[in-house]
């Protein structure tokens, strides 16, 4: 997606240690209209899926799939991170590897709210490793739903989550990918 | 909201700890078109009160939060609750207590997302307390930016954050109030 790349290279930073700070419309300041264009690309590929839920991970994911969801009119699921009092037994879990935050975490969905019939679009905002998109495929899985895809806003592409998904066979939209980055100077695979 | 109160009637579980798990809905799974309609509810009280920004913590509230900053045409800031190594430096700083979690928290928000002419709304989906709530008003007045008033789903009016925020002077509406629960029964104080 031109304009999202022509965005990432105008406003967002680059950090040590692989990270892309994007928090002028994205991870935390975030633009709504933006995320609705956004949203639209995932409608475009996705629709012929026929989803019946659209599951993402909290925090910074969370706006990009409700936009969706709205898309869609489908409802939205955001797993948990942590054991919260709010969430009270009949739990899916996965646990993976946050090296955002370079420690374990533990993904939670209430089994009630994801039955096995449900086809799944999974959307989130970055794909770097793929520990959280990891998690939220097991869940599907444990669930007995069926993974419908994964919409990406933004993939590393260098840090090889994305192709990694590619040769299992999951249909993976990512609308930017980066191919590497310095701090002046960010290089995006060409996309169909 | 008279339909917000009957969701909340029919689908909301009141747990141990005072807690009151609106997952089919809002705080887990969540109705996208049901979240504006909420969010059509606070443009018609501070459409007024001319906000430039959205403000909320992650994670829950953000699917209320984007749809208000939808409505006004917005952009949405979301607080984060630890750091992280995506914002570096240049931080506003707000310890708070979470009930929810019963450990303390920092709320995060960087200084060049929010400046000191603007007019922030604050949007929330649960207020109790009003720790979250004291932590994000305190970051506005760190900015030297204005409270337009702050947009609340369900407020637990027995845990009397609401009425201190009133008794301060702020605007605050708060879409459902609860004045009791009990596993069978929930009772909503009239609202005007």
């Amino acid at each position: 997606m031109r304009q999202l790349e022509q965005r990432i290279s105008r406003e967002a930073t680059v950090l040590p240690g692989n990270i892309l700070k994007i928090d002028g419309f994205l991870n935390h300041q975030v633009d709504i209209a933006f995320c609705e264009e956004m949203a639209e690309e995932f409608y475009r590929h996705f629709a012929k899926t026929a989803p019946t839920k659209i599951l993402t991970v909290e925090a910074s994911g969370i706006v990009l799939a409700a936009m969706t969801a709205r898309r869609f009119s489908l409802p939205m699921l955001f797993a948990k991170k942590a054991k919260s009092d709010n969430i009270e037994g009949g739990l899916y879990r996965s646990e993976i590897f946050s090296y955002t935050y370079n420690k374990k975490a533990t993904l939670l969905v209430a089994q009630n709210r994801l039955d096995a019939g449900e086809r799944v679009l999974v959307i989130d905002d970055f794909l770097a490793r793929g520990e959280a998109l990891r998690g939220l495929i097991d869940i599907v899985s444990q669930a007995g739903a069926t993974l419908c895809g994964v919409g990406i806003a933004v993939e590393k592409g260098f840090q090889g989550g994305g192709d990694a998904l590619r040769a299992q066979g999951v249909d993976l939209l990512s609308l930017a990918i980066i191919d590497s980055m310095q701090p002046n100077e960010i290089v995006f695979r060409e996309l169909d």
